[in-house]
């Protein structure tokens, strides 16, 4: 077998760059967890017409084949969002799930993109949704933009992984179809794709949009605009909406939905996640009902949005019971996968072990590996040296690794000694007790100092 | 939609199942890591070629095809198990690896099996490999039986998780082979396939199946079978071999091998974890060249082997630099799923909560957020009470979910309560510091006592 190259569009990791994740996604169950959220894991397949229900999204499913199959395929194809198989799990489950359900869910999805640069065909995904039976409560978009926030501020915090500063941006579909239908607008939905524009085009170029394509008089559109540039980190964005002079109930309900979850961020808020109220989020293929989430990277914006979601009033329905549900969906892969590949963050040793044990001779190797079971015993990770080389080829097959200590066994009747490679210091130690620094016990994922934003 | 049905071959978990799993899948990465085993994650699919490579086992594959593309395959399948993508890993890294290369790797695995009782078509597989360049010493072979002792042993601890016990059984294909040399038998592989079938068959339909497909003479077939007999928790083994008075160098260079697996293991046995040199072990269909293992779940011998694995020579190639490699392969999902299907280990509840947080009145909501958060920030799990319900009904949302304690604001100036809905024991507790016992932080994996083998 030839050397092999990798397939584009299916990003792996090097193990010091998979001890990053594995840490980001250990952090992010862990404050999932502290918010209550049970863990799922659903297949990686769903029948083919589930996954195609929404058709006119044209999603660029994987079909499934099975190769002795010579009759056609197997009606199953990879799931390219958690969204479809946790509403399958709800519906299939139901009767044995306490509602509402909080669940979490960390897994690959898969796209069958045409290889291009920056797309993914395989990615992970992190989704947290809450679902109700027949109703469930407006306070849980509250509750679901908190704990993500949650979640991303412990992945920003700088004394842990220290990825760089997340900002959430919050509308409601309420808001803006209410708004747009006091404006005596008819085809709101022709008016939210032209408004999810706003991020690619200039804002004279949206307003064409909106007199051509969605039919609006140019006051219209000139509206539609002044609403879309309003943007505040409190709830100060309410007076603004309300000096347009449009009215509407349904304006009126996203207003005090919109400032609820403002308000009931506030207290999550650090210079490193913030929230923000931005009325030109419109989320214009999605079915979301209410409140609607993005997020930006700071230094990063050319991702989009990594962090995404809203309200939906029927995540899941069997005809006779509906199940309203509120989520966001983090793309791990695409928030980790550039910061390693740019070396923003990364790990100080590319295996878990703290110690290397050395071996005197190969007539000994009995003996360190009973050193190396006294140190486990103490829960620190260790190897023994796998050639009884001299020392000196030892402490640099450890120093390749990163691993920063080498214990030496002791000949005769000498204790064994202890070196710390990266000052040099070498001390008698008892195996039984002695333990590395806490800080030294796993490897360290670390902002990378010499990459500037 | 309506409610949809379990696809056949895909076992999916509830979250209190799930919260065991999880348990199993950690406390497996933990051992390794103490180890020093650096955990990869490989893409889910492989070129078909590479697949397909050992066509005579004639692997199930799921083949994938992009749903847009009318021209054929996408040339890639789902991966069948971990080792052909480890290797290719392994070569495509090959210059920015550390050798000897320890990893492991907890996984899902596709094989497009007809659907059928007991059959997977996705499962999970946790493996662990050394690998070198160009060698790898034999005491990597005592190494990684080791690391899965330890990390079984860690299941099996009834302090712990409680799995059943667990038998390693290990041979050595050199011994095997030796044997059948030295009594003068050509085709090795026929008497190992033969062998191989001890397991299904009773010995004298084997001992039929030497002579008449093996070729071999009524007195060789006897001496098989009288090795294949031989079974030995230590390395007394040797010398019942030695008493079929047959002699060969490989036979030797085996048993010492073999030997020294098994007093290294010694170390690590407990009366939950046990090794066996059982000479009946052959894995007759794979490349093993050294050490092979199979395993064996007690009470559950009708599972099959559930952790198997062995030394290859070439677990890689590039046609220029050969990898040898020696693993393991524990069958996550064929020891869980029946173990949690017939409820034998389970979770004491189906949520991470440790505490419900009531709500006294929808405009007090903030109040029992506040609460929350200060338990989350002592790192207490915890979820605010869905609805302002009268209190007796949010005891029974905690009961239902196995939440052993509710909290119950402080109405006007008195200090909050809690409640041990277990017991009925409620007192004052100050949310600043109050921390349920470490026990009831995080839901209890338990063997169920009513489950008898």
């Amino acid at each position: 077998m030839a050397r092999p190259t990798p397939l584009s569009g299916f990003p792996e990791l090097l193990p010091a760059q998979r001890h990053v994740e594995q840490q980001v996604l250990a952090s992010l169950a862990a404050t999932f967890e502290l918010h209550g959220f049970a863990n799922v894991e659903t297949r990686a397949v769903e029948p083919l017409d589930q996954l195609l229900r929404k058709g006119e999204t044209s999603k660029e499913v994987y079909v499934l084949r099975r190769i002795h199959d010579t009759e056609g395929d197997a009606g199953m194809g990879l799931h390219f969002d958690l969204t479809v198989p946790f509403a399958r799990y709800v519906l299939e489950n139901a009767g044995r799930l306490e509602f509402p359900f909080r669940r979490y869910q960390i897994q690959k999805v898969w796209r069958g993109e045409r290889p291009q640069e920056g797309r993914f065909r395989e990615f992970t995904q992190a989704d947290i949704d809450v679902i109700g039976r027949d109703t469930l409560a407006f306070h849980h978009d509250v509750e679901v933009a908190r704990v993500m926030l949650d979640a991303l501020g412990s992945l920003a915090d700088p004394g842990s992984i220290g990825l760089p500063g997340f900002r959430l941006q919050v509308n409601n579909r309420k808001l803006i179809q209410g708004f747009y239908t006091g404006l005596g607008v008819t085809d709101t939905d022709a008016v939210m794709r032209a408004v999810d524009k706003l991020d690619k085009y200039p804002e004279d170029r949206v307003g064409a949009l909106l007199v051509q394509d969605a039919g609006l008089t140019p006051e219209q559109a000139e509206s539609c605009l002044a609403l879309a540039r309003i943007s505040a980190p409190d709830s100060s964005f309410v007076e603004q909406v309300r000096a347009l002079g449009v009215h509407h109930e349904l304006l009126d309900e996203g207003l005090t939905e919109l400032a609820a979850v403002i308000e009931g961020c506030a207290p999550l808020v650090t210079d490193r996640v913030r929230i923000v109220a931005d009325l030109k989020i419109a989320r214009g293929l999605d079915y979301y009902t209410g409140t609607v989430f993005e997020t930006r990277l700071d230094g990063y914006e050319s991702l989009g949005s990594i962090c995404s979601g809203g309200r939906y009033d029927a995540l899941a329905t069997d005809g006779r019971t509906t199940y309203p549900g509120v989520g966001i969906s983090l793309g791990v892969s695409r928030v980790l996968v550039p910061l390693l590949g740019k070396g923003v963050v990364e790990a100080d040793r590319s295996v878990p072990s703290a110690v290397l044990v050395a071996v005197v001779d190969e007539e000994s190797r009995a003996a360190s590996d009973a050193l190396a079971g006294q140190l486990r015993a103490n829960g620190v990770p260790c190897e023994v040296a796998p050639a009884a080389q001299k020392f000196g080829r030892q402490i640099r097959h450890a120093e390749r690794r990163g691993i920063p200590y080498v214990l030496f066994p002791g000949v005769a009747d000498q204790a064994p000694e202890v070196k710390d490679i990266r000052s040099g210091d070498q001390t008698a130690v008892d195996p039984a007790t002695w333990t590395p620094p806490v800080e030294d016990l796993h490897p360290r994922v670390r902002r990378n100092p010499q990459e500037q934003l």
